[in-house]
């Protein structure tokens, strides 16, 4: 292939949400990539600023506080040649819809990657248990294309998602790994309890602390860098295609 | 604190050589910062572009064509708002010199932080391995500041040097991580029976594979990780001291 790196399209990651997740994106992506070299690896540019105030204290006090950092990251990836956006925090997703028509990118959907994992991998699923913050829970990020397949959305109660989910989720952004994997192993074992025949990791944060923790489950981090991977395994084609022709 | 999040100093990440050695950059990085949430770790831009070619073959070559690519990668960073420059690969410290003449933004250097670490952790070392691609030995981009702490540095032999050291960084750099560990844990057991008394793990694809490697061992990434957070909470505080005199 003799395209020249400047062409091959770039992913822009809308990161730092929190930063030890887009690590975690990144090597999942890394991962993903089918590369014997550093040259045949995903160009990306990453705007890892941690800055964005919390995203689900914003969504569940009405506030909007989030939106000129996430738009100013979305300036600068374009600014630096990227050809997609991919944006590892879920909660985020919020302000997915507002982002995509700011731009005329592409901006997948972890979401949307999400559930393409979950039928795929768990094509039985009726009962599938959500881990994930607050804010994605009550924005029903997930819920209504859970729903539109039949499948049921198990929540813990408001005590343990306050307890175990949010205590777990901050206890990753500040570095306590061994703690977190406690208090969310603690609460993915009650939704199991109660029925559900899988698990959605639905917060970045959540599988860099379940790595390794056997469960049913289904990593959004994972999926959303396989529908990166494949992205851009169809531009790099296209372009390989336009090259030939002219 | 009262600072704009817009006003924060700001990392920028020369990466992608290898990608997963910028991805394990990043990891350190976010571990030596001392932060509780999300908004206190360090705002990072990472040109994560991995078409550069060969750093090792094209010194070894006398070829200079990393150099447009280093310089784009720099210019992104700075066009992204950067306010210093750090680069997670060894070998590219070759063109270390010329980038910085290229800027106004300061440059870490890699060898200089993991020199320091060396005198910190190791005082008493007076034989230093040196696991390192072709290029970072024939260029002594550590060779020179050993010596000038009357330090010996203890190479590989050429065939060991293709056989297991460049043979590690090559699996590494196809994500095969295993494999990489038993070449490379053998070549570093090879500089210790010869004397070593202490190694250099410098190519940053290096720490990747020997990661909980029992070793007296200086990881140059962990070490560019620490300058850079020094960098950072020193122009941060700078910046709040400006913002409260004004």
């Amino acid at each position: 292939m003799n395209a020249r790196p400047a062409a091959l399209a770039r992913l822009g990651v809308l990161g730092g949400m929190g930063p030890l997740a887009t690590a975690d994106f990144l090597v999942k992506l890394i991962q993903a990539t089918p590369a014997a070299s550093d040259q045949e690896h995903m160009p990306v540019i990453v705007h890892n600023v941690p800055q964005v105030p919390d995203r689900s204290a914003a969504f569940l006090a009405g506030s909007d506080a989030p939106w000129p950092h996430l738009l100013d990251g979305l300036r600068t990836l374009e600014a630096a040649g990227c050809s997609a956006i991919a944006i590892p925090c879920n909660t985020a997703h919020v302000w997915h819809r507002r982002l995509a028509q700011e731009t005329a990118l592409p901006v997948l959907h972890i979401g949307e990657a999400a559930l393409r994992a979950l039928a795929y991998r768990y094509p039985e699923a009726r009962r599938v248990g959500v881990l994930a913050t607050a804010a994605t829970l009550k924005a029903r990020i997930y819920h209504e294309q859970l729903s539109a397949r039949g499948i049921e959305a198990i929540e813990p109660g408001d005590d343990l998602q306050t307890t175990h989910v949010a205590a777990g989720i901050a206890a990753v952004k500040a570095g306590r790994i061994d703690e977190a994997r406690a208090w969310l192993s603690h609460a993915a074992t009650h939704l199991i309890a109660r029925g559900a025949d899988a698990l959605l990791l639905a917060c970045t944060e959540i599988p860099v602390a379940l790595s390794g923790v056997a469960l049913n489950a289904v990593d959004p981090t994972e999926a959303l860098a396989r529908a990166c991977v494949d992205w851009w395994l169809a531009a790099r084609s296209e372009s390989a295609q336009l090259e030939t022709q002219t």
